[in-house]
């Protein structure tokens, strides 16, 4: 065994360049995954989170992810992702969907999209149509299928993972 | 762009063999917390949580994980953590410390048990003395780390990657 002392709040790592990665989430029903999301964006480096109709973020639980993740508030998803589209990103579902792609396997590129959505319903029709990708986190037992934000928050990981130093 | 139609709830992936991971929690403050990590177990296909203290599932969060996933409750964790390495486990700690590894570069045992400690204070020192190895996920920003369930569920994941048939 050796000796572990806890560390609270080790120094993070620093990103070469600025983290290309927008997460944008269709209308969710709760505030509380949308401020989860911001959290875990907040610790990726994610500068950027899309969020859609009432959305709100709770600083408690987003803690200083609040302050760190710009916000930006929308109507709907499609125009947006249709801009983006045209500014160079890539476009790319996280959902269950005929023709998603392992996360195990997949390469994101560096200015990407990470489409997200409904706890319930998951991205419209109209939503799917704006996208160029969509990856599945492979799932082994119930519920079969993963909390959004728990989601949001594993799919940024393998992003970083992929982009270590951004 | 290609069509991609929504999917609910794809057939999940077969293991070849049950996981031989654990998840074992500190006592948490939140059962919410806990619920979360259950939810993302059940997804995973891991069989066995042990959680302390006033540990209570609720499967509202839960929602099929709370069957899914047997959750042993314990008073303290040192001794079952204990027993736990006797039986062969690998001991690991999912906590930001001196000598924890990056989970980008970490390989998984089969058998192990990932320990995730407390929101607010981790894992105390007699709970890290019981620990071979802590791993770390990188953070990049602000609040530089990441809610317990969030990283609990990211250290399956990547732990599921290595082994992506059980």
């Amino acid at each position: 065994m050796t000796d572990f002392a806890h560390l609270r709040h080790k120094p993070p790592t620093t990103l070469a360049e600025p983290r290309p990665l927008v997460v944008a989430c269709a209308p969710l029903r709760s505030n509380v995954n949308l401020s989860r999301i911001v959290r875990a964006a907040g610790c990726c480096g994610v500068a950027r989170v899309i969020a859609c109709g009432a959305a709100k973020v709770i600083s408690k639980i987003a803690r200083d992810g609040a302050d760190q993740v710009e916000v930006e508030v929308h109507r709907t998803l499609p125009p947006v992702l249709r801009e983006l589209r045209q500014e160079g990103y890539a476009i790319v579902a996280l959902e269950q969907t005929t023709g998603s792609e392992s996360l195990y396997d997949f390469r994101f590129d560096r200015r990407t999209v990470l489409v997200v959505g409904n706890e319930r319903t998951g991205l419209t029709e109209e939503e799917l149509r704006q996208v160029d990708r969509a990856v599945e986190i492979p799932v082994y037992g119930l519920p079969f299928s993963h909390n959004v934000a728990t989601a949001t928050a594993i799919a940024m990981y393998d992003y970083c993972r992929q982009f270590p130093t951004g």
